[in-house]
């Protein structure tokens, strides 16, 4: 199954492709411009040893949308809409992941405050966007900051919470997560609940900024 | 110091006075109705053994906020205002902890959603209504739950996050809150980051239906 992280070249993207192309996932790097693609291919190579790199390539976010089974979008939030309207008529029935975060910080404002979007959460957006679509969107990977995927050393020590109106595709998604070893994925049933899970991340970023630390995630207790 | 807990008949306020009387603070359990009061004062000292229970007592809220040192608002959101105008005058410069949680269940609608308030959280709702006194507003406790503070014969496995624009009254009770055993306290900065922690409950809530549990809660982890 091929996985293509759409708007791949940032922190996120990469943090997911090292840790899913370690794990043996077979990995496309999206982005506008598929040199910048290839670049952040390169980086990821990298990071990892030689036998764990040969299945990742990047592309175009329009081929890569194309050639990937599942489409995990991981870009800020002022480029979602625009990012999904150019890969829109390549998703068809597939599932689209959506670990975008509505931070105040990608409107020029605080990292650690959200901004409430007209959908509810930005996971929403993305389904709004798609609704006259086949496409299954399940909200991921929100809390796991790009930091704790990037620091390959260290197992990720976070809870990965999925959001879903389509019990298929979170399972699927579920199962996608705990490949990247230690991580847990919680089924938080509906889409809707990512309104609550994408809010966790900007507290998750005051958190790092006030005990000057970078990895800071959760784990659900009690379970 | 005497913990005057407001409203402290419902199972938060029940809990929390479990684990404060048991910890050795003073506690007094306030209620409009002294006898419900005195009730619940009993149901604590039924949980708990004999030479544990001399530090507890029920009166009035009134009477509780006046004698107080700290004053602890344990009450559901629709309680909260009215609750608050009922004992505004005898809170002077004192702390007082908001426990309040907005949900949408208090409004006949599901506890696994938020209702968002106008001041953006519960917390911020009590700061308004005690802006023109000198009292200090701390949001904590929102996410640890009654069940799980109920649940004498064990630890509570939870984070207790914590805001406040007064930083003294912030580290007071995140002092506070880790007299209960296994409960560590984090300061999530200003009040406004109620907003946030507040609306983690709902999603716990959420998480304990999905998996036919009770006691979720949650750790950051990478501190």
């Amino acid at each position: 199954m091929k996985i293509a992280i759409i708007g791949g070249t940032g922190d996120q993207g990469l943090g997911l492709a090292l840790r899913f192309v370690k794990a043996g996932e077979d990995i496309i790097i999206g982005s506008r411009d598929a040199k910048k693609a290839e670049n952040a291919v390169d980086m990821v190579k990298e990071m990892l040893e030689d036998g764990e790199v040969s299945n990742i390539h990047g592309s175009t976010n329009v081929d890569a949308a194309k050639e990937g089974d599942i489409i995990l979008l991981t870009v800020p939030l002022q480029a979602q809409i625009v990012t999904l309207r150019s890969i829109k008529e390549y998703i068809g029935d597939k599932i689209v992941i959506d670990a975008t975060v509505p931070l105040d910080g990608c409107l020029g404002g605080r990292p650690t405050r959200y901004v409430d979007v007209w959908q509810g959460s930005a996971a929403e957006r993305t389904a709004e966007l798609l609704e006259n679509t086949d496409a299954k969107v399940v909200s991921a990977f929100n809390n796991i900051s790009a930091a704790s995927l990037l620091n390959i050393k260290d197992d990720v020590d976070c809870d990965c919470l999925v959001s879903s109106d389509d019990e298929k595709a979170r399972k699927e998604v579920m199962a996608l997560a705990e490949k990247i070893p230690n991580v847990r994925s919680l089924d938080c049933g509906p889409l809707e609940n990512a309104r609550i899970v994408e809010k966790i991340t900007p507290l998750l970023i005051n958190l790092n900024i006030r005990n000057k630390i970078k990895l800071a995630g959760l784990r659900i207790t009690g379970l």
